[in-house]
């Protein structure tokens, strides 16, 4: 990483009030006066701008003018040379693996096109949050860099072998930061994929990118780290923010969570379900969980691809359906309590659902999101199942998700038997 | 309607107490007592079960027993064939024309196999709750008999035709009675395509059939002709349950409102904006609104059924984005802020969505429900519309129906301009 990218304005400042990076200062902008350690200059910075990290954690990006004033109150805390060496392993703080694969925590904003493009190193994020480093000793591997949108059931594959791997190199816990597009379905996979996991596997976003003021990215990564340092959880979940504020994340459970707003700190709410913890002043449970037993993991990291998700709607053609003929397993995403066209000029469509039924394990899920699928009530329901479709009461991306995991491990017939047993908490028992 | 199709047992405790239908009632079963109004049998009831009305307006099943004791309070108010001639049109009363499509609100609990099929003629809807011809002159009129699962571009046209020749015959207001599955997709469809509509429009449907105890039909109904005859409102909307209780429904905007449960009474969901209003003991508004002009209505009933929807997912095969290519429209539920996956193994689906933007209209909203579609902020939105995609704020339900109908009625060119046009309350101006 290259330094001191500063313009000739920025470093005359810095130089005349007689600032260095880590030094505690004050900067005075159009009235308005923020407080704070300067950070590092990055190379993808605006020349003109510094990045001070407040005393919340945030980092903010401030453009500098000839008019903004700049004043040290302090010096480093330490020499520049001690920041930057590796960490000291301290055998009375846990080992905490931070797997990155990418995603907006590891983005940083392009000041060119005003856009977000992925850009941090995994040492460019322990930089900017040193606190992390004060909670345990961290190690971290960049183990992919892709937007979540383009996650593939390979990259599941791989994470998981991954994660595998560092439960038995013997961690305390894993983070695994990710994009919040597609995170959700990441959470179930990993869920699937490793069972009964002896630690904790926390997966990690941002709404906003690491270097933004307004970045979520810091408190979902530090209330992760503390979520593994201070309980005895085991298991896949999610942190990310609880509320828009600042006050507290959610530990969220892996299969009955969902991105349910396209912006928003808040963005991933549980649905039908509760929060496995709220990581706030104090750690809250509200679920029970399994116990850690360090070094515990049975993994399962197979998916088939030929596995699809559909949702209905009216008009739907029935050549749509007939194009997974050649599929192992099709997710369909019903109307109301699971439902079809399947009469009324629809009648193709059944016939389609039925020919499909036959050769591949057919699922329905609902496109409400909120409520049970029950495909006993109404008579379309009822006329689905005759046909061979399986009721499946669990979110449609976490049956897309484990149709694919079955049919990769077990092979059909186990697939068939498994898909309604409740295996990772993807199934509801009492719904709220 | 055939009557009298009670068993024995009924017959005899009936003519034992001396009560008739119509009359108030008593009926104790397992130490419970129910009081009401004796309605009619049914010829599909179960013969030991008779049906009373409490004076809360819903009706309750109760089947007999030899130990189930009747008492007879009061003899019926009116005579039987007063009741079931047709209701004497009210110069002082607003005329209010219910339309039925069919759906739960029209359904009863098959007792055979438990379940709920479609039975109730609008005349017995009528019987079943005189208090609506309180508020009204009423005409009723079935156009079909379709759960809305069923329903298809075609129904749509046909539903919006007889709203605008009823427009024409002068009534005040409409009710149309539907299933709730695709509800909100019907809601869209006309808004769009009854512009400037000067009367209300209201989509009523029941959570639970007209038969239940448990049934909203009654005050989603009551409300929907309330609201119809107590304020000057004009344009499309649904009632539906505000909450769980009875204690009021919401009028929602037609095109951004969402079934959001597939069982509670208040499943329907404004999603990032507020409902029109609440029909509670008084009727309070929430937003601004056109004022009746009784008469008017511009008709475009078209709907181009060549319009796909498509919801995006980790591992989608580039093959079945290939599929639409010979349509005229597809609406892609991406991720996030409006995401496909284009990179890191997915670049076959990149070319398969070029080679469709070259021919068709795609638009891109988002599987998160909530939150808006901005493919400005990261690369893959940039990258995407550089191929063609044409973001589109909108619910992906209303963003299918509104393509459809756009090309339907003003060919591709005008479609394209007007996607983006908020024509109707589609497009949300200030997120919540």
């Amino acid at each position: 990483m290259k330094k001191f990218m500063y313009s000739s304005l920025v470093r005359r400042k810095l130089r005349e009030a007689k600032i260095d990076v880590g030094d505690r200062i004050v900067v005075v902008k159009n009235g308005e006066r923020i407080e704070g350690i300067l950070m590092p200059s990055h190379e993808f910075s605006n020349e003109n701008c510094i990045v001070v990290k407040l005393d919340s954690g945030y980092n903010v990006g401030i453009e500098l003018d000839e008019k903004t004033e700049l004043v040290k109150l302090a010096a480093a805390r330490k020499k520049k040379e001690e920041r930057k060496s590796p960490q000291i392993k301290d055998p009375n703080k846990p080992t905490i693996a931070i797997l990155h694969t990418g995603g907006t925590i590891a983005s940083r904003v392009d000041y060119e096109t005003g856009g977000v493009v992925a850009s941090f190193s995994p040492e460019d994020l322990l930089e900017m949050y040193p606190e992390l480093g004060k909670l345990a000793n961290l190690k971290s591997k960049l183990l992919m860099n892709v937007f979540s949108e383009n996650m593939r059931f390979e990259h599941y594959s791989l994470i998981a072998r991954e994660v595998a791997r560092e439960v038995k190199e013997g961690v305390d816990g894993i983070i695994v930061t990710h994009g919040t597009d597609t995170l959700h379905y990441t959470s179930a996979a990993l869920a699937f994929a490793l069972e009964d996991i002896g630690i904790p596997v926390i997966l990690v976003g941002a709404q906003r990118s690491s270097d933004r003021g307004s970045s979520d990215a810091f408190l979902n990564l530090y209330s992760a780290v503390r979520f593994c340092c201070e309980t005895d959880f085991a298991g896949v979940a999610i942190c990310m923010h609880a509320g828009i504020g600042d006050e507290a994340c959610y530990i969220l459970p892996p299969c009955r969570s969902r991105k349910l707003h396209s912006s928003r700190r808040d963005a991933f709410k549980v649905v039908d379900d509760v929060p496995i913890a709220r990581v706030g002043e104090k750690i809250e449970f509200f679920k029970e969980y399994k116990k850690k037993e360090k070094g515990k993991v049975k993994l399962y990291p197979k998916f088939e691809p030929r596995v699809g998700l559909l949702k209905l709607h009216p008009n739907i053609s029935p050549r749509l359906i007939e194009f997974f003929e050649s599929y192992k397993g099709l997710v369909l995403e019903g109307t109301g309590l699971g439902h079809a066209p399947i009469e009324h000029g629809n009648e193709a469509i059944f016939r389609a659902i039925k020919r499909i039924a036959k050769r591949c394990i057919v699922a329905m899920t609902t496109q409400c999101i909120y409520g049970p699928v029950n495909m006993n009530v109404y008579s379309t329901g009822r006329k689905l199942q005759a046909i061979g479709v399986i009721p499946c009461d669990m979110l449609a991306e976490v049956a897309l998700v484990k149709l694919a995991w079955l049919l990769g491990n077990f092979g059909k017939e186990k697939a068939r038997e498994m898909l309604n047993l409740d295996l990772r908490g993807e199934i509801v028992r009492r719904r709220l």
